[in-house]
């Protein structure tokens, strides 16, 4: 019965950029006031933009003037999400100390994504590293559909693992892998996380997961029997996913969190203030989000017989 | 690396009753038409009706007429739920031969739900008990709330343990544990399990997850890791949670199946035909279920660029 689970996780919301950019734009107060309310429930790190071309994802906008009106937290790490060199220098110039690159696996995707096959992608990555290196800031590497691509169904291990392989030795601070849609199952979860330890058992590794065929806690579940400690959440449930109409998209953050304590797993958040934030989120965007423990409440909830 | 996961497991499809229980009635026609499409779909077991007073639950007050329109497959077992003696009389009238008894190890649930002290109703199973053995039928009792109460809260295991074992002693043929309110985590799952399992090994075990606060397949996992290879779940995820409006009850059959094929843990059931059954109940309850993978379909769809 000896079960070895993190005693600690860390995780990064994600609502306010993965979440927002697939929901209907929001008002620039909106944003600002959901990552105030983020900021302060003890969460250590809040993903709050993106630097992209505005005709591409109009719900960015105004990455710029929500980047300069967060309320910041001395206790939050706040990063900024860009597709490329161009976003990178947006961000950092604009004093972001925390990029997120993502790039591929899939080579359709990446096209689909940003007009660039992943080669190009990866080129462009080690560029930004070496910048934001150079203006002291960090650069995580998101390998997006590696655990498959809604357009051409399976990815091979091979691909994802070279695509993190070339962005480790070109210096990226750690790795990300993202289950764009879905697709990832335990096994799935057990087989690339493995493979990608053994290669690099230093390289901080984080877990992006999507609830899109309801395995989103499953699959953190088998990632935390593996020692992984850093995970994406999105308030709410916040985002949905733009390849399959009403299906869910990032697991949501108070799933996560309830799950994770209860199982006396400390991850630091106060689910009452993250619940408060989540029903903020859900006044903003005007409809209901997927999170069930927004609906149900906490299952220390009781009610009268 | 080395994970012995079952390379098989059993489910118990409970749509028609524990789903259709907590949705607006639907006619005979249509409960007849879900029962026999899901003996199609490859399930091996189909829990298609309650006996319990109509004054109770209107939505199975055509009980019997179900039971004798349903068309048998001979790969398909049917059972029925009772309340009580009177429920179980009645059931074995009309020729059931698999009953399942439900009592409640929170006491406030049991009284709630069955007008009885939890000891009343264990009294009640073991005369259950003895008069389907005499007629040639099977009983699972189902200890629900097993993971905590809507009306008490936590449920101490003991009062758990003890409530099984009762039912055990006094005869069961199995025995399951319900997540009535999805209170259950992977933890609590792998406490419990081992607890019961340490006394009565060879004791057949069900469990019975909701997915209320997001954790219904975690818990899955938790338990197949376990070893445990029998599972209830609701196709299509019919059924809603009655102590939280909007929230989901059952764990989604097609999720289920989904994620365990994935996993190389043969089901038996076709994810297709499933997914026809499922579509079929969203019809006839008129409203969009929540299985995921009825929304965003299984993870092999893909889409053009």
């Amino acid at each position: 019965m000896s079960w070895e689970l993190p005693s600690r996780i860390s995780l990064r919301e994600v609502g306010p950029r993965d979440g927002l950019q697939h929901e209907d734009p929001i008002t620039t107060d909106a944003k600002v006031s959901l990552v105030d309310a983020l900021s302060m429930t003890g969460v250590e790190r809040i993903e709050a933009v993106s630097f992209v071309r505005p005709s591409a994802i109009p719900q960015m906008a105004d990455a710029d003037e929500v980047w300069a009106r967060i309320n910041r937290s001395a206790a939050v790490r706040y990063s900024a999400l860009v597709p490329n060199l161009r976003g990178a220098v947006r961000a950092l110039d604009v004093g972001v100390t925390d990029l997120e690159v993502v790039v591929s696996a899939s080579e359709t995707h990446n096209l689909v994504n940003v007009n660039r096959t992943t080669g190009e992608s990866l080129d462009e990555l080690a560029a930004i590293v070496d910048m934001a290196h150079l203006r002291g800031a960090t650069v995580e590497a998101i390998v997006s559909t590696a655990w498959g691509c809604p357009y051409e169904g399976e990815v091979a291990i091979e691909r994802v693992l070279a695509a993190a392989s070339r962005a480790v030795r070109d210096g990226a601070d750690s790795v990300s892998f993202g289950d764009t849609t879905g697709m990832a199952t335990p096994i799935r979860v057990r087989i690339l996380v493995g493979a990608f330890r053994a290669m690099y058992p230093d390289t901080a590794l984080n877990l992006h997961f999507h609830n899109t065929r309801g395995t989103g806690l499953a699959n953190v579940l088998a990632a935390l029997e593996l020692g992984v400690a850093d995970f994406d959440a999105s308030v709410g449930g916040l985002g949905g996913c733009p390849y399959a109409p009403g299906a869910t998209g990032n697991i949501a953050t108070e799933e996560l969190v309830h799950m994770a304590e209860d199982m006396g797993i400390d991850t630091g958040i106060s689910l009452e203030a993250l619940l408060e934030a989540a029903a903020e989120a859900e006044r903003a965007v005007g409809h209901l989000l997927p999170s069930q423990v927004l609906r149900a409440g906490p299952r220390t909830r009781t009610i009268t017989a």
